[in-house]
């Protein structure tokens, strides 16, 4: 059970999917910077970006932004879902580019404090050839779910009963995005 | 000097201001979720909410947020800076109602981990008059200043060498919002 009533049937819209339907003032904003960070035009591919996103709500274990986001994320990368999982345990160990994984770095430290990058991380990513664009989005990325994973446990939102359901939310924003 | 080139004088368009200019794509739904929050129709007054923001920058110790939102929050509150000073300090001690006091506690919580927020705070708040959107709101404050302290600190973006620019900052935002 939600901390407030929500009015919906929690099961059916769990995490933020209740939430945004409770507030939808500030549903839009939220769902128009998760556009812009993660589908918008970028060089990083949004199935990277959707990695960085599930790594940060990993490391915060928020499960349902984690779950969604790990499937968002296998959706629209050659590694699928092991790639997914290996990265959110140990992403030195996973088969990923030197940059994403300088970049998950960053986002590690982000997802902590903002204070914790140093100029050698960033020089790091500089070196595996990142782009200051693609440093500013990684920061982005990670504050914002840093947000994203605060106010769906902060609420205490439901999770689905079926895991499958996560699936199915991929294939919605793989195809319509998150403002549909 | 902040971790990338933003392009402009850091010292002229600090903090988050910087950040804006350098990416507009983003900007756009963070100005917006900023305007709904802090400023939109709500029973919480916008000092208040203001009030809210500038505590959790000040947990966080994000010294550009911290000081734009208490001379945004002094700028909207009859007690003006010596009130949002001593909320930053202590909040049990300072002259702020039941139910705002209540909304803090929440606020605290959210900043460090969503799942710090127990039903008692909720109840406790509740007890004191506030309704599920007050908690809703509260809790969206404190996760979306938990991102734009990591943004700001994140990019180790520059303070302003004049701390009267908080308050020509706070004359804007009073006057023509975040999205002017």
């Amino acid at each position: 059970m939600a901390h407030i009533d929500l009015g919906i049937d929690e099961k059916r819209f769990p995490g933020i999917i209740g939430l945004r339907m409770f507030r939808p003032e500030t549903a839009k904003p939220l769902n128009e910077l998760a556009e812009a960070l993660l589908r918008g035009p970028s060089t990083l591919a949004r199935g990277e970006r959707e990695l960085i996103a599930a790594y940060v709500s990993s490391g915060n274990e928020c499960r349902f932004c984690r779950d969604s986001h790990s499937a968002f994320a296998a959706a629209q990368l050659d590694g699928g879902r092991p790639l997914v999982d290996q990265v959110c345990v140990d992403p030195d160990a996973a088969a990923i580019s030197p940059k994403l994984r300088a970049l998950l770095r960053i986002a590690a430290a982000v997802r902590v404090d903002g204070r914790e990058v140093t100029a050698a991380m960033v020089a790091a990513a500089r070196d595996e050839g990142a782009t200051d664009v693609e440093i500013h989005d990684t920061v982005l990325i990670a504050a914002a779910f840093s947000m994203y994973n605060r106010y769906v446990d902060g609420l205490a939102t439901a999770l689905p009963d079926d895991p499958a359901a996560y699936e199915l939310s991929a294939r919605r924003v793989v195809e319509h995005g998150y403002t549909a």
